[in-house]
């Protein structure tokens, strides 16, 4: 299963790490790591996590091929970036959405809890970028700023909820994931964002 | 298998490491998330590496509701931490006599040798919070300050030690847990710890 | 599987992160993790990504051995670190080729892509290092100098290019560790680098 909606997803998240390794100036085989790592360090730390082994990467490797041509775009038009943050930022908000319900798809296919399913899917769609912030040595943005993964939070209590309705599959999904898109948008938008608690 | 001193040593490490997360400022998210880690994040990496996947934490929602809890009472009691450190300091201890001895059960089930399971016992009850400090951009404290690891180590030894010995499996559980708890509470009474090493 | 040539690797990348946390003033138990962990991380990932679990360390003592013995090695001279720095590169080199043919081996053994296995080659020589510059708080070095990881993909692209030819399998062997030694002692008498994407 590897969908085009999957492809916009790993693509967006490649770039995103290979213009944020760029920034720390890290040298080009840096850059693939760290656009490899966003893209596909989320759903490789679930399979680790529930033994779905060799991880999604190695026995697809539409990935590694989807992941080398947004390193390849990132690094050609690196310097167009300014102009090409709104795109990017929705291809972001695509793979956020399509993320979150391959790692929702996942946990229930392994027979796992609702709960453990919905921690599945924010780790999908979150953790790329947990591991990036990492290896580039910073805290991970997504503990510090923006509700993002707050938002899978969200898409995965609808899922569930949608999941008891007389519903069929194709259209929770659809739902689902324009909901996490929506909200993201929304949220952007009018910069909500999670205040840090103070002591 | 969750028992009640289980649920005190997960308990402790979440709101340590709740606490260490609110003092970075953190959101809520981002503190949710390093208590979770500072908590399951040690047996994690044991299940992943010895293959007992799913992780122990998506078996068992009893982990997740303890996390919880404790995450809220660190909110709730963040500015009454100094007070409390005295008691967290001794769920912490807790926690480590009973993390280490959960990981030399798990090497043992798994058919390992004395020396990979006491690495195992370590491990669980370390390394949650090297996670957590490696997600908080800090060089980890254990290997810094304190013997704490060290501690883990003295007590696998000694346990198997005692499992030569014509005692029942309780009682050998009994003894090196207390003795982890009480070497801690000495060391760090007498502050006790390892020198760096002089170049 | 135990060759002498891992026992050199093993031993050159413990020493390696031995001197690494030496030089960070971690305490001892901070250097022997830090050893620990470059020697055997890259394997050990490697292992839990392809589910080969228990992972290969706690499966064969001698891994643990060969660590400790340089580990103590390390402590005992790292005064005299200067004078062994050229004897320390040599086994460091040795220990790149070496890991990358047992990556490559064994994605072959798991019956992956040939370009995943030249992922899992690269991953077993650079990734103990990455993990080690992680726990020391520090952005990887093979992200920013030196071609390293570039080298090990170069070997594993002549690895299978050799396999098609009639050769036997040592010779296929020999031949790809030989060159990725030679490359990389040209490549640092050269001072050849990767620059950084200039924005």
């Amino acid at each position: 299963m590897f969908h085009w909606l999957d492809v916009i997803g790993t693509m967006a998240f490649a770039m995103s790490g290979a213009l944020t390794a760029i920034n720390k100036k890290l040298d080009p085989f840096g850059v693939f790591i760290i656009a490899f790592v966003t893209a596909v360090g989320g759903g490789m730390l679930r399979d680790a996590l529930i033994g779905q082994t060799p991880v999604s990467w190695m026995r697809d490797l539409n990935y590694v091929y989807v992941i080398c041509i947004g390193f390849v775009l990132a690094i050609l038009f690196r310097k167009k970036l300014d102009r090409l943050r709104t795109s990017l930022f929705l291809f972001d908000t695509i793979g956020l959405g399509v993320f979150t319900l391959i790692g929702l798809e996942k946990g229930i296919d392994a027979g796992l809890h609702p709960v453990i399913c919905i921690a599945l899917g924010t780790m999908t769609a979150c953790f790329g970028g947990v591991l990036r912030d990492i290896l580039c040595n910073e805290i991970p943005v997504i503990f510090r700023r923006q509700i993002y993964a707050t938002i899978c939070i969200i898409g995965g209590v609808v899922f569930f909820a949608l999941k008891k309705l007389p519903l069929d599959d194709d259209a929770v999904y659809v739902i689902t994931s324009a909901l996490i898109i929506l909200i993201r948008l929304v949220a952007v938008k009018y910069k909500w964002s999670l205040a840090p608690l103070e002591k």
